[in-house]
């Protein structure tokens, strides 16, 4: 009960022993099964491969994590934490509703590009397979941006610089799944095949050039006035 | 040699024992094969758990396909093939780009519905674990909605309805970003809770109303005259 209370409120999913080993042997683990949950996809990885490969005992593991869940959803909820302060960072620095959006696009790129694995957790996430640990991070999961993006179109709105007749609301989730997508499509092959095939080799190759006509899209679509 | 030919001409994944058994058998097969693969994803789904399922002997299920992987291949093989005939539909009745859009986004909603399972298998390949099977995939994924989505708004650019600036590559590219996304919010259960999250609860329950709005942002964004 306490502990469940501790994981609603702080979202942590270890168990108090694992704070208070090393931190290189906490980095050692979470590393190690960064790589195996990104590569493999939850299902097919087993904790038992994470500890032999982090050189730990299964036993220590066991006393980190209750479960090979609560050790995926440990980084899950990094993952979140890395992404959250991206985007606070894009929302502090942004001038207007344009500017952010071209902020958010380029830092969707760049995170997919840096934390590869992250992204490749994150899409895992989505499937229907994992549909039961949404309910564990309800309260964390894409609650940031739905906010920031519905929230800085409905200040442009009263600032008169788009269309007064746009869903701020509609508008934040469409612009999202551009985003989402675009971010995928530098995390797992499958997307990246996809977006070759949309746009050439040529184009894939001037990534400056797609990130323009993308915004120019979304900026015609906002009534950019 | 001859096997590996047949499969990159035809798409099939399956033995030809699979095509001599009764048409009984081979629809329970399928059908208990997408209700373990949409459940579980492809990873902890076992081809003994589909064999017990569909009451045929392990034995037999190998003589029908060499491994999982054939047998879940052959799965989204159909799966494409429902989504290709959509599409097609979509394509030969619709009056110009807007039109299209408009039916593209309602049948994107109506394949999820219809077809949930086939949905979330759709959403398991997109996932890197899979990134091996994309390869053998790899002249069918995709290759449909690119070319039509691209096709018609270069039309249209050229019959002067949308701004000539587009560029129709990337604007294609946006456009189905935002239909995959719809399409997957119908289908797990983290999409649709994100939707919920994006639109609130209200305007969920008015999804006639939130695609109006999704396709006054697209017909905005190429600039509709």
């Amino acid at each position: 009960m306490a502990e469940n209370r501790n994981e609603n409120k702080n979202h942590k999913f270890h168990k108090s022993t694992f704070e208070k080993t090393t931190e290189d042997r906490r980095q050692k683990v979470l590393e190690v099964a960064i790589v195996e949950f990104a590569a493999k996809g939850y299902s097919a990885t087993s904790i038992n491969d994470i500890a032999r490969n982090a050189r730990i005992s299964i036993g220590s593991m066991y006393s980190y994590f209750a479960s090979k869940e609560d050790l995926f959803l440990t980084i899950v909820n990094n993952a979140y934490y890395v992404m959250e302060n991206i985007l606070n960072d894009v929302a502090v620095n942004c001038t207007d509703v344009f500017d952010c959006a071209a902020k958010m696009l380029s830092a969707s790129r760049k995170f997919a590009l840096e934390y590869p694995q992250l992204n490749q957790i994150y899409l895992d996430i989505t499937t229907q397979a994992l549909a039961q640990m949404s309910v564990r991070l309800s309260d964390k999961l894409e609650n940031i941006t739905p906010h920031l993006l519905s929230g800085i179109i409905r200040q442009a709105k009263t600032d008169g610089i788009v269309s007064r007749d746009i869903d701020e609301q509609v508008a934040a989730f469409v612009i999202d799944n551009i985003f989402m997508i675009y971010q995928f499509s530098f995390s797992s092959d499958y997307y990246k095949e996809r977006m070759k095939i949309y746009l050439g080799e040529e184009k894939v190759n001037d990534i400056d050039q797609v990130e323009e006509s993308i915004l120019k899209f979304i900026c015609a679509a906002l009534g950019k006035r």
